[in-house]
């Protein structure tokens, strides 16, 4: 069984850059990746704040958060 | 042929989590991570330097930097 993975972001060009670069870059064959884009989906942002996501891009690798680089913080898409 | 991605740390709580989350869920076929303790490879501090590093735990992969989390600055590692 694959491991879910989830890819917060919010559309910056930081955060586009690591979609393309690190989730992109997980094994396929251990991870189910999501990709869930803040600024369209306002609803999941609680969601987000609860695993710990503070900014954005950030990826969440069994309930690990992992702020890669700054694009944005979550107080600022809300 | 596989890229070459690089994984910088110093041995620290934060770098742990993120080599053993982030660095070793890539892809193996198509990355070979190479890890780089810079608290024990003090002269590859420079080379980091040069690609853009300026705190571990950082990942690079062609040529983008993404720093993950923050453990310590390479200022603080000298």
């Amino acid at each position: 069984m694959k491991t879910k993975a989830r890819f917060y972001h919010a559309g910056c060009p930081v955060c586009i850059s690591a979609e393309q670069s690190v989730a992109a870059s997980l094994d396929p064959t251990r991870f189910d990746v999501e990709v869930i884009h803040l600024g369209q989906a306002k609803e999941r942002i609680r969601e987000a704040e609860q695993l710990g996501v503070v900014s954005v891009p950030a990826l969440v690798l069994n309930d690990a958060v992992f702020h890669i680089n700054h694009g944005a913080d979550l107080t600022a898409i809300k």
